[in-house]
Order: C-alpha cells, then structure tokens, then sequence
C-alpha cells in the first residue's frame, strides 16, 4: 500500500492457528528450547501447566500482517514494542490485528498499534509498531 | 539461574548462522512472507539487493539467550523493545547479548539490555527485556 | 566445562516431548522412512501398535546433553553404545541424562553413562559415550 | 527381508548429501546446538576450521539403511555401536554400508557390520548393529 492511501484508523488482520509443529520449529530456528516449551512433562510443573508457544512466534504474526498487508509490500520494519500478557498454547488460534495511529508523511514513516488475540479474544501480546513505507514499491 | 545470583552488569551470548533453510522455516511458521524473505528476484530489486532475514527471527535469538542463559530457566518474558537497525543477510551469523541493566527485587524482576550483532559486530537489533525471575524454576 | 572441573558422578538432563513434527522431520534428514516411524496404518499393525519415533532420535538427545551441559563446548564426540530398550511413542516426554563414570586426564578423555527415559520413567535407551575435551574451548 | 533370505557377506548401501538445511532441522529436532554445528564463526575457530554435521545424522543414515535395504521393513533395532572417526562437513555426501557379519537363527537376530564413508572414501563413522528380524513383516 503506498504511503498516500493509508488512513489513520484502517486496520488488517491476520489468523493462525499454532500447531505443535510450529512451536518445534520455532525452536529449531531460533534455538530457543526454553522446557515451557518443548517439554510437557516440566511445562505441566510450570505456572503454565502446559507447554505454550514462544512469545515471538505470536510478534511473528504481528510482522507477517504488516509485511503482507498492512502496510504491505514494501514495508521496513523499524522498531517493535512487545507486551506478553497471556499464554498462547499448542492449539489456540491467535489473530494479529494492526491499526494506523499516525501517518509521519514527511518521514514516510507510520506508527501501528499492534495486538494480537487469542480465539476467545483474550489479548496476547500488545505493542507498537514504527515501519518506513518505501516510495518505489516491489 | 536464581534472582539471588543475578548481577548488574552480568551477560550471556548466544550465536547462530542464519541459513536459508532457517528463514523459509520462519516464513512457514509465521506467515510471514514478505518478498524481501523469500524471493530473491523481487529481494534484488529492492533496497536490500538480496533476501534478508525476518527480523523477529533474530529477536527470536535473544528470547533463546534468555530462556537458556540469562536468566536462563524459570524466566516469564514479560516485555521486549526492538529497534531492527541493520539487515541480516543468508549466511550471517548473528550472536545476541544479553546484559543485566537493571534488578528488581520486591517484583522479583530483570530488566537486560539484548542486542544481536553479526560476524562484523555490525549491530542489527536492539532493545531491552523486561523478565520476572520465577522463584521456584523447573 | 574444562577437563579439570569434571568430576567421577556428575550428571546433567535434557528433556523434550517428541513430537509428530520431529518424527517427520527427522525421516525427512535421515532418509529412515521405516513404516513403524511414518506410516500408521502399518505401524497398527506391528508389534508396537502405533508410530515409535526413531531410535537415533533419542540418540541425538544425548548428543544435545552432552554437548550442550555435560562437558558442554568443546566436547568433541569420538564414540558411542547404544541399546534400544523401549520404544517411544508420538508424545512421550524422553529425557537424556549423562554422567561422568571415568576421567582420562592424559588423554583428556571423558567416559561417560547415557540413559534416555520416558515421562513414566522406563529406560528407552542406554550405553555409553567417550569424549574428548578439548583445552582450547569455544 | 525374510531371515531366511539373508547370507553372511550380504551388503546394502545409502547415500545422501548432507544439506546445511539437514544440519538445522537435525539441531532443532534433537536440541543438539553445538556451536560446531550451527554457529560458522566459532566453527571456524575451532579444529574443525567450519560447521560439520552432528555424528547422529550419519547414525540415522546407517538406521535408514537398515530399516529400508537390509535387513528392511521387519528389522528390530536392539543395538548399535558408533566410532565418530572424521568429521562430515555441509555438502559432503554420506554413504551408509551395512553387511551381514552374522545370523543368530534361533534368536532371529543379525549381527551388521555398518559404515559411512564421505565422497571420497574416507571413513566417518563404523561400529556395529544387532537387529531382531521378525517373523510376521509388514
């Protein structure tokens, strides 16, 4: 989306549902095996009593909205706020919502509110999100 | 690692090659498809002049110094600033830092300074982390 | 951990919940498409009566023990016995420990016991491991 | 393969190029994050001058010879011992050779000489493998 047809306001959404296979492979990746994660037996031990998926799998969510749709293609991630407040387990349905809170024109620059919630609407993870619109867009 | 034994000033690093497969997984995992991640003829075209790593991939570093290191076991992430300063490319190793800034103890938090830096220490994120230390950890 | 601070007794664990995903994964590495690990339909029908993970899997297990924890880096795997005791099925919890039965000084050499058990505590694996511990750690 | 039809002497091979993406999922489906295998800057100052792949996945190349080719579908893994003789470095091509040593007829087990050999014929990994061969086979 170019800069110029953004609107304080406008809001994107994107769904997913974590599976026990993204939670592995997020660990894969990063080489975050923190055992709230990876190991039921000391997750059922844990205040979680379960395992649940890494916090920054749900902000990936988040980058994936403003990658993909708001503002899109030819977003450049700046900066990210991040607030964790609930879990996400194995199974739960997490829902990124982004939202314009102020256009920078002449900085070509947009601030986003970023919240992500689960499937019974219980928000997740919430925080701000800085991102540079490029003018020549791919 | 206990609350106890916690410093100002202690750090831990964790380092790793971010390679292809790493990214097409994070794309997978999250959704996240922007072309400047995994397509190369569009990721040419752009300002970056090649793909580039999702940035929350290498946050996903720090999040794994953290729940390994520092304070290791027993840490809830409760918060995260990023500021995605320089890209990661395919084949960069990025090693993330984590430092302790700051401890609460009545709140029984951490408050660390996380940055990553590639193979040039080249800094391409940073922030902070805020982390209760759990008192009985698994 | 440097040769010197290992002593005869020490011990350290590793532990993750073996998911369907990492069954996969690891026949899609390995090229072990046995049908008692893949194909459910036919691992009804074996003595196991249902997919088993692979063998080799928890092997890698005590692998991650050992370079990871105990001696940790700088450990430098020369060999390794194995036995399979049980099988592990889709969701077991299998944890690998390690401890040190012999320090070579001269050789710089550690014998070590491994043992993976499941969430019930059953052995599933057992044997022993030699390795050397190199001066110059990374 | 039914015991019946197996002979002393009797050889199977399987080969496979070992992939930096095979090296990533190996680490994340075992947790084994050894520097050595997933961070090219310390593996460059290692003894290794570079990444090389976990002895496990050259294990699990010796168990997908088994379970596919000889003795195939039906083999029990019961045991199996590993000598880690030179490194397998991303790219190399491993293959994996298994021979009948001996055939224990009334226990229904066979004793396997089993080795893997990069591309040019060096000796990475040997030990030996017992497997039970059932009677009923899938």
């Amino acid at each position: 989306m170019r800069l110029e047809d953004l609107t304080v306001g406008q809001t994107a959404e994107f769904g997913k549902t974590i599976t026990e296979a993204d939670v592995m492979m997020f660990a894969g990746v990063t080489g975050d095996f923190n055992p709230v994660h990876i190991n039921e037996t000391a997750a059922q031990r844990s205040r979680f009593k379960g395992r649940i998926a890494h916090g920054m799998l749900s902000a990936g969510l988040v980058s994936a909205t403003i990658a993909g749709k708001l503002p899109g293609a030819g977003s450049i991630y700046l900066s990210q706020t991040l607030r964790f407040t609930a879990p996400v387990r194995i199974g739960d349905t997490v829902t990124a919502s982004v939202s314009v809170l102020e256009i920078l024109v002449a900085k070509r620059r947009v601030r986003l509110a970023t919240v992500c919630r689960n499937q019974d609407g219980l928000t997740v993870l919430d925080g701000e999100a800085m991102v540079l619109v490029e003018k020549d867009q791919t």
